[in-house]
Parts: C-alpha cells; structure tokens; sequence
C-alpha cells in the first residue's frame, strides 16, 4: 500500500500534446511533499483511448489504495464527463479561466481540439522559428562568426557555462537567433573581445558561474583534468568576470539556475524582446 | 480607442521566470477572437518592480479604455494582493488547483519562488539534459552515426521534413538522445535502410511531409530551385514512404503539426518514455 506521504501515481491527460497540462501539473507538484510517479497520455481524442486510460487510472486504484491525481484539458463535454468519473482527482489546467475571461470581456470562446503553436495557422511563425533554430545551430560554440548583424544576442562564457543550451532553448522558445562565443583556456590570459564583436557591442550577453559548480562541471566531463581543476576554473571565471566588467558587458551567475531561467533573466536583463509566445 | 473585438493587451506577471503563465495564457487565449499584444514580465519579487508593472497597467487601461488582461502566479501574499487591485482582468494561472489538490490530499503546499526545473534540487536531472542536447547535436544530420546504442530514437527523412527541430526539441524538454539522418536526393532511386541501423530498427522513426507543404518549406530556403520542385519532392517522398512500409518503419506526417505535436506523437506512437519532466 502506497503511504499518502511518499508518492503519487500522476497522469497528465489531454486531447492534444498535454504539454500545458505537464507544465502545470509540474509546477503545483513541485509545492507539494509527495513523489510524483508521471505519466502522459496525449491525444485522447475518443472513446475507446478515453477507455484504455480509465483502466489504467482504475488499476493505479486497486493497487495503491488512493486515488490517482489527473492534471487534464479536454474539449469535448462528453469525454471530460467520463475521465472526471473515474476513481481520480481530477484537475482541469485551464479550469475557470477560461470562463473567467469570458465572464470579464463578454466575448465567447471558440474551444479548438489543436492548441500548442500550430504550423497550419501561421505559417510566417514556424519560418521564423526554424530560422532561429538553424541561424543559431551555425553559430553555436563559436563555430561561424558570419552574419552578427542578423543575431539578436551574443552569449559570452567560460566552456560549460551554459552556452549552448541556453542559445538552443531561446532560439526554440523565444525565435531568437543566438551566437554563442567561447572563452577557450589558452586566450584566457591576454583577452580581450574579438574585433568582430565591436560593432555589435549592444548585443554582447556574459554568462559566468561559481568556479565550484563549474568544477562540478568540468568533472563530470573530464574527472582528474586540468580543464576540470578548481585551480583553472577560478583563474578563468576571475579573468572573465573582469573582461566583462571592464567592457561593460550585462552577466548573470547560472549557477542555480535551470536553462528556462537562464533564457528569462537575459530576456529580462537585456531588454530584448521575444518574437514568439 | 481599442474595440473589444480586436485587440487586448495581456501580460504575464509572476515572481518566477513565467513560463508557465505564458504556456497558459497562450493556450487559453487561443480560444478567444481577439488578437493579444502579449508581453512578459518575470521576477516580479520586490515592491519596487510590481510598482513600475502597475503603473503599465493603468497606462494600458488608460489608453484603451478597457482592462488588459493579466496572467500571473505570485507566491507572496501582499504581492499578490497589490496586483490583483490594479485595474486589470487577472487570471491567477495555478489558481484553485493548488487549494483542490490541498483539500483532496490532506497534505499542506510549501510554496517555492523558484518553481521551474531547478538546477540545485536536481543535478543528476541537470547533467542528463545536458548530456541528450550534446548526443543529439553531435548526431544532428547525419553527422555522425557513431555511438547509436545510446540513442533512445533515430529520426528519419528528407531533407526539411523536421528532424532537427524535432530532435533538438525532444532533447531539451524530454532529456532524450535522438539521432537524425536524412535521405540525401542522389539516394533516393536505390533507397535502403543503412546496415549501420539494421541492429538499431527498433529505434528507428520515419518523419514525412505533404509534398505541397515540403514544396513550400523548400521554396522558402531555395526558391526556383529543383530541389524545393513539386516533381522532386513527391518523388522524394514517395520514395521514402515506401521505404517506411517495407522495412516496418513507423511514421508520421509533419505536414500540420508543430514541433511540439510531432515530439508529443512520436513518444505516443514509438511507446518511449521521456527522462525528464
């Protein structure tokens, strides 16, 4: 028998990717002090699926003696009756809001079955998207520095500072197009910005990072190597913190912060603005 | 003046990076006629910025003559209590369910500024993540075909039918290691599955395109070119498809659906399991 205080069968249910309902169901989880054993069931557009999920939902019943929590968004009356049957608490993610607003703006909502960023409906968006992916793929690691006059930041760091995931994440979500420039050891001692950053000094973005994490780091690639030592990694944080300094180039610490956090701080500390929601 | 049925200021206000209010809000206002002039305003934790965020919204209000509406998800009470007075429609996006999942489990929330996935709680979480965007990127393309037996997946398909913003993007949010290879056009007559995936079928995944939508996608990158041709596309895809059936490959066709859907269809349909949430 499952204790009420250790863990919790979690389904995420939805009609389309339940990609909203991960979300929120992660977030309010996270408040909470129960383990959470996640499952998602996506597109659970008819009955017979509705059926297979209800099972599943039954079975997590018996075995554990508690009722599963469902985090759902479904369109269609019918089905969203049965799931909220089922022997669950069951939580609708875009619960009152919707009516909420329909309430304050007297205007009627037209619920559609597909709901994240759909290519059909705006074609110029997923252009501008895939762009942002590919400009940033190509500038990734200091791998081309061609083009700074169609980047919308310049990420500057240490390796493993967390350059390239954040370029990813913000090109993906926010359809910004990210160069990302490396500080490499051997120029550690004598830097200076690259001449090729002059004319796009506005753009220029440090990432930096506590030379223990960075350790950390570095270890998990590298274990017993100078790259890794916490000797090297002080030497080039303290050189690069003060480049950034000097050159009065805006920085955070990652340190403890995940990819989403990152992205949104330099979003916010920049000034720059997203060109997708 | 603004009219009600055109356009709406929306903002989304929280004391953490607003991910999930933007998620929400996006999702929910999908569903209303109006077009939303969205902008974001993240770690809003101090008196001092929630003042300058008010004095947007009576600006908005102000100029338009109606509320904007606000997406928001605040940890501390005051905070919460100032924007909720300001002369907006405001959506608190975690809203009841926190208090519901309270009421049902007869367990207490601990609310937590830092909600989004977060680095210290978790650094084995970190390191995986980081871990499948380094594998896919260095197997993005065809690049490299080594190291397969640690690939979770491996995407196939023409050249624009969304492997890399695929990969990349199941990478990032479901810490899985995807391999992309695309079929290259002077292979396409004598098409075979390469014997360095025939120990690997299992993890194999076909990605296909409407030829008219390709024809698009490919005109945008090279227009009037034979490769973005109608003719060389359907021959193309045509081509592969048929490849898919005979060697068992299951696939899906990316003609109208965002990166997201295609992530969220592939983990429905191939049975993987994300590593991350």
């Amino acid at each position: 028998m499952q204790t009420e205080s250790q863990s919790r069968d979690v389904f995420y249910v939805s009609d389309g990717t339940a990609i909203t309902c991960e979300t929120v169901g992660h977030v309010v989880l996270g408040q909470f002090p129960f383990r959470a054993n996640e499952q998602t069931f996506p597109f659970i557009e008819s009955n017979d699926k509705l059926s297979e999920l209800i099972r599943q939902i039954e079975q997590s019943f018996a075995r554990h003696g508690v009722r599963p929590l469902v985090f759902f968004s479904m369109v269609v009356p019918e089905l969203r009756e049965r799931l909220q049957n089922a022997p669950a608490y069951c939580y609708d993610v875009l619960g009152s809001i919707v009516q909420n607003i329909q309430a304050d703006t007297q205007m009627d909502p037209v619920p559609q079955l597909q709901r994240s960023r759909s290519v059909g409906k705006d074609t110029n968006t997923y252009f501008d998207r895939i762009a942002a992916i590919e400009y940033t793929l190509a500038h990734d690691d200091g791998v081309s520095l061609k083009g700074l006059e169609q980047a919308d930041i310049i990420l500057l760091g240490v390796s493993r500072s967390g350059k390239t995931p954040t370029s990813l994440y913000m090109a993906m979500q926010f359809g910004l197009r990210v160069v990302n420039y490396p500080f490499i050891a051997d120029d550690i001692r004598a830097l200076r910005l690259l001449p090729e950053f002059e004319m796009h000094r506005h753009k220029l973005f440090g990432l930096t990072i506590d030379a223990e994490r960075l350790t950390e780091i570095r270890e998990n690639r590298m274990a017993g190597s100078t790259y890794a030592s916490t000797q090297q990694c002080q030497t080039e944080l303290a050189t690069v913190e003060s480049l950034f300094r000097r050159e009065a180039v805006p920085y955070i610490n990652t340190s403890s912060l995940s990819v989403e956090e990152i992205s949104a701080r330099i979003l916010e500390k920049s000034g720059l603005k997203r060109r997708l929601f």
